[in-house]
């Protein structure tokens, strides 16, 4: 079944005194699970190691209460009592053979330092990196240095007690204690442990040796270390220090896990990043060490993961969010299956969740995360309760496709009708818009298996009407018929039309996104949605030559994607492209060549010309047909209605997909309107 | 005992079936504590109870999963099995004779949004009210509005089966579905629940006549009722559409509870609002209504809370941050002993928890919150190990101040120095800037109990060197030296000096806390510190006749007061005193007669003038003495030594008491440096 150029991949790797199955590697990451919410980290984890990775990894797990993330429910490692539950873990993914790793972690200035109520620690007293507590981390002294030693040993033999066969020391992302130590712009010391290259790699080297002492008998060491950090000017580069760690340490740890620094850059999202761009950073590293390298690159392609490997780059493929996206991607090229692989789209919803403390969700994979919570499972879905039932599902777009294919997955008969001329909903239009043409796998996916089904009818260019639902006769009807997006203004901070808004110059989205695009002039782009839109619109008007002005209501352009990693990326590319930023900031008025602006914080007014004005707020759903449709059922003409995704209210694409999971999941199940109450 | 004076206090009220004790009513105030921290909630309303309050009732408490306000962990009560967990709540209040209240609520378009994964519903659909989510909340249709009655039933009849005696609807804050109903903001339906007043008060009305009908035999049914909304405009004031829905609902709930909106006004902070200040708005109540009155206005004066029943403002002294503060009010007043109130000083660090999604603490009272987590108890501390052991705590501000306290009621022998001639520490001078007279008050209320306790000895203008400590031959020292607000910039966003920082006319706080202020003229305010200090020393030099820019790194001015519910406020009093905002904006460099400033977001530079720059930075830590002590008890010549407070690393006052608190409980229990590791 599996394609011979594809073996490689299959091929098991010794890491010190453990061999993997393959080499398929889920990196640690984050999932916003952690100790409080440890059913849902074991399903999530077991169902990766169930799809075939030979390593499933946890995330930054922390070795003292001063590291503590909460309120992100981290795990946790720092009292012996987490050693049981902890062990629940690594058997839920030894129990599908694949090896149990732990990132043990301290956080030092780059927590939030809310919940356990402590200073958090640093090689020189700063305040936190991320956050805007009023504290100040305090410098550790000599007697912390000991004890963030012992810290380290002692989490380790918990973790090799708990069984895990990879222990990490974790130097990566400007989240960790021993990368702050690297680093000259935090490390101020006059100490042995500041100063000189030798003195700031202390810390790093006495650890590594400290937990190869403690359980390298039985579990292989492995450092996560970023070799570049590019947030900001750092000594730690490429070419420099990071390379220097590298070749200081080159066969100290059993493994290297390496990548760039922060998160923002590592995990960066498709809009901004291709697969593979971490390969010029970290690329040195096989050359300088014997031990084995693993690396990211959001990979889903087999022929580039065998690229990495050939090509002497990588001997682990890293994952993070190909995993999220599809779980079972190894077991499906080991299966020869590899066009049915849910790649990831890059869009970082999966980071958001982290970043708001929620647990991690997927736009591909609706039941990343529901796992426990819901009991879905990433491939398998319960058979239909009646294999004649029948269902037509209104709207091809996201909520859609996926109410279709999960449906049609448990065997019903499946209609689904769209009035367009292409599948995916909002996203025919959104996916030629710059930056985002790899969102387009969310219906590529769907569509593909869609069509090998034979129990499932597809039909485009099918405007229906509600006479014409109710003479299909279905057993149900979903309606996922989508949004628009508002003429008038009416978003976040306004709650009626703005003046001026049915001026003819006044577009929304949805010319843009139908490439009625305004002449070369001024243009004012309004934010009020906070996420992509704005930015992609603007993005799409710089490019037809207009002079762009980005104006929003909130303190900072695009806020969401402060969430989705993208927030710096995003201005930079507004900066690129020429266009102005005006943040905090609302539109009074709109009139024939200007618009008014108030600025939030004390009303001082100005007035900016614009030869066209772009309208990013609200959505307003498409429901006429689902009101219509109920009005039927109360008749008694149709069974059964309900509305999915953006027609119910709009929202990110994994809120459809989501909703479109949800809606197959339960039919046929409990009634949707007690299931809420139920559960 | 009890002042005659007081007795008022103390007659018993009738609600509806059920009757109080006293007049003192613990209302619904948020903890971040809930069902995921169920032995935390316990423990913290129990010592409530304790007290003395006659009623103590939780907080909002959801009715159904689309109200989820998770992350953040709030009571729920939209299934059977919290009935259970709830019912240990109700048992813990009522084992000390008070009334238990729940807030039974739905968010409507006011929560996250995030951890159920479900739409948010509102009267009309629209953009979540406080959150950034990329999600609309729904319209709420005809079946959703049976099914919230019906969800709202429901649970009154759960709350009446935990064994709860108040069970509330709730409309207030501008965080409940029942308040957008009432709003024209956002209630644009044109249905029997929109429109005119009569439908807009339709939900409410109905919603409670069914919870009456549901639970009314054995439960008092309120309403948590905003009568004004200030953050905006709206129709909701005392004077409009507040008052008519207290006069069209007049009888129907058995206790008002009433307030204004949102909470930042509600729970307005001691910078910006005097106590009792809800008065103006919510006096017309109790002329309108038969049924008992309960509202809030911070009170800690016992002859206040007289003059409020006594002039028919209110029935029931409600409280909610003077009840974290000090738990034992009540039975303080009724022993006489008022003069040991811990009173409130308004400074919001409990929201702050809150608003981060951590659990409530407090700078008054630092066991708030700790009630479960360290088992401290608000009044009682364990006995001293050893009466005899001695100890010394050098520095007498709050950290320092706490910690001896907290000893001498454990029963040490204390001395406590410090080299000022006022006990205060950073509150000496901090107490007399603008807005924070109230924060006095940390130090009015310890410096008042070590006074009278025989086993304390209180030593002001007294320096001590490293000598002098060990000549002191204490069993242990305790090092709370503050810190000091660094003069070179270095702060959040500045890790190196800003050049041109020691130029004559570059300034920090130091110099204006001390009195030593610039001449009139053109003055820069430049905060890093993102809290309270740089607002304080723009006030104070406007007051002066200064012309004052207010610049930042930060988005927003002052960001950490979003958390503290202040920021309005701050932004509002700058615009008041005529202070110019600049956010966003780093200072790059320091000439004698300007600064030059860089955007953060596109790098654009410009110069102001300013005959004087203020650097609120970050601080550093005075902790030479402290070293020199370790040296000393390395050379055997003390015996024991630690620092704490601001002199571990500055922080919030909050921050201070705790490590005050922490030093004093563990001293004698286990060694120090251990604890976490056991912990």
């Amino acid at each position: 079944m599996r394609d011979p150029r594809y073996d490689i991949l299959f091929e098991p790797v010794q890491i010190g005194p453990v061999r993997t199955k393959n080499r398929f590697y889920v990196v640690p990451h984050a999932t916003a699970m952690g100790m409080p919410a440890l059913d849902e980290m074991i399903a999530f984890r077991k169902a990766r190691a169930e799809g075939g990775w030979g390593v499933v990894c946890l995330e930054e797990t922390m070795i003292h209460e001063t590291s503590d993330h909460a309120p992100l429910p981290d795990p946790r490692i720092y009292n012996d009592k987490y050693i049981e539950p902890l062990s629940r873990v690594v058997a839920a993914v030894k129990e599908h053979g694949a090896l149990a790793g732990v990132e043990l972690a301290h956080a030092g200035a780059s927590g939030p330092a809310i919940y356990h109520r402590e200073h958090p620690l640093s090689p020189t007293a700063k305040f936190p990196h991320y956050f805007i507590n009023p504290i100040s981390a305090r410098t550790i002294d000599r007697q912390d240095i000991l004890d963030f030693r012992r810290w380290y040993r002692d989490a380790a033999l918990r973790a090799r007690e708990a069984g895990f066969d990879i222990v990490y020391v974790y130097c990566a992302h400007n989240l960790s204690l021993l990368q702050d130590f690297l680093d000259t712009k935090t490390n101020k010391r006059t100490d042995e442990y500041g100063g000189v290259f030798e003195n700031r790699v202390r810390l790093l080297r006495e650890t590594l040796s400290d937990v190869k002492d403690a359980v390298g008998d039985r579990c292989a060491v492995a450092v996560r270390f970023a070799v570049e950090e590019r947030r900001r000017h750092s000594n730690i580069t490429a070419l420099e220090d990071g390379r220097r760690v590298v070749e200081a340490l080159a066969d100290v740890p059993d493994l290297w896990d390496v990548n760039v620094s922060d998160w923002a850059w590592d995990s960066g999202s498709s809009r901004f990043f291709d697969e593979g761009q971490q390969e010029p950073f970290i690329n040195f590293v096989k050359q300088v060490t014997s031990k084995p390298v693993v690396g990211v690159g959001r990979f889903t392609s087999p022929d580039a993961m065998v690229s990495q490997i050939k090509r002497g780059v990588l001997d682990l493929i890293g994952a993070a969010r190909p995993s999220i996206a599809d779980p079972f991607l190894p077991n499906k090229i080991d299966a020869g299956r590899q066009d049915d692989i849910r790649e990831c789209i890059g869009c970082n919803a999966c980071t958001a969740e982290v970043m708001t403390y929620s647990r991690i969700r997927c736009t591909q994979n609706p039941s990343a995360g529901e796992e426990h919570v819901s009991g879905w499972h990433p491939e398998e879905v319960p058979a239909a309760h009646d294999p004649n039932a029948s269902i037509l599902v209104i709207g091809g777009g996201p909520a859609g496709l996926e109410a279709a294919h999960t449906l049609a997955k448990r065997g019903y008969q499946v209609s689904i009708a769209d009035a367009g001329d292409e599948w995916g909903g909002r996203l025919v239009r959104e996916r030629r818009m710059p930056r985002l043409s790899a969102w387009g796998r969310v219906v590529d996916y769907r569509v593909g298996q869609l069509q090998t089904m034979p129990n499932v009818n597809m039909y485009l260019g099918s405007f229906l009407g509600a006479d014409d639902v109710a003479g299909f006769e279905a057993d149900h009807v979903i309606v996922a018929t989508g949004a628009k997006w508002r003429k008038e203004g009416v978003g976040r901070h306004h709650d009626e039309p703005i003046p001026g808004h049915d001026l003819p110059h006044v577009l929304s989205p949805e010319e843009i996104l139908s490439d009625q695009l305004p002449k070369a002039g001024n243009v004012v782009v309004y934010d009020e949605d906070y996420y992509y839109m704005a930015a992609a619109v603007a993005d799409r008007l710089a490019r037809a030559g207009c002079k762009v002005t980005y104006v929003t209501t909130a303190s900072d352009p695009c806020p969401w994607t402060h969430n989705t990693l993208e927030l710096v990326h995003v201005v930079n590319s507004m900066n690129e492209a020429g266009i102005d930023i005006v943040v905090g900031s609302s539109i009074t008025s709109i009139t024939e060549s200007s618009v008014a602006l108030s600025r939030l914080i004390d009303g001082k007014e100005t007035q900016i010309p614009a030869d066209t004005v772009v309208l990013v707020t609200g959505q307003a759903s498409q429901d006429d047909l689902y009101h219509e449709l109920v009005s039927k059922r109360e008749a008694g003409l149709i069974r059964s209605v309900e509305r999915i995704g953006d027609c119910l209210g709009a929202g990110q694409i994994a809120q459809a997909t989501y909703d479109g999971r949800k809606a197959g999941m339960r039919f046929g199940t409990v009634p949707a309107r007690l299931e809420a109450v139920e559960g």
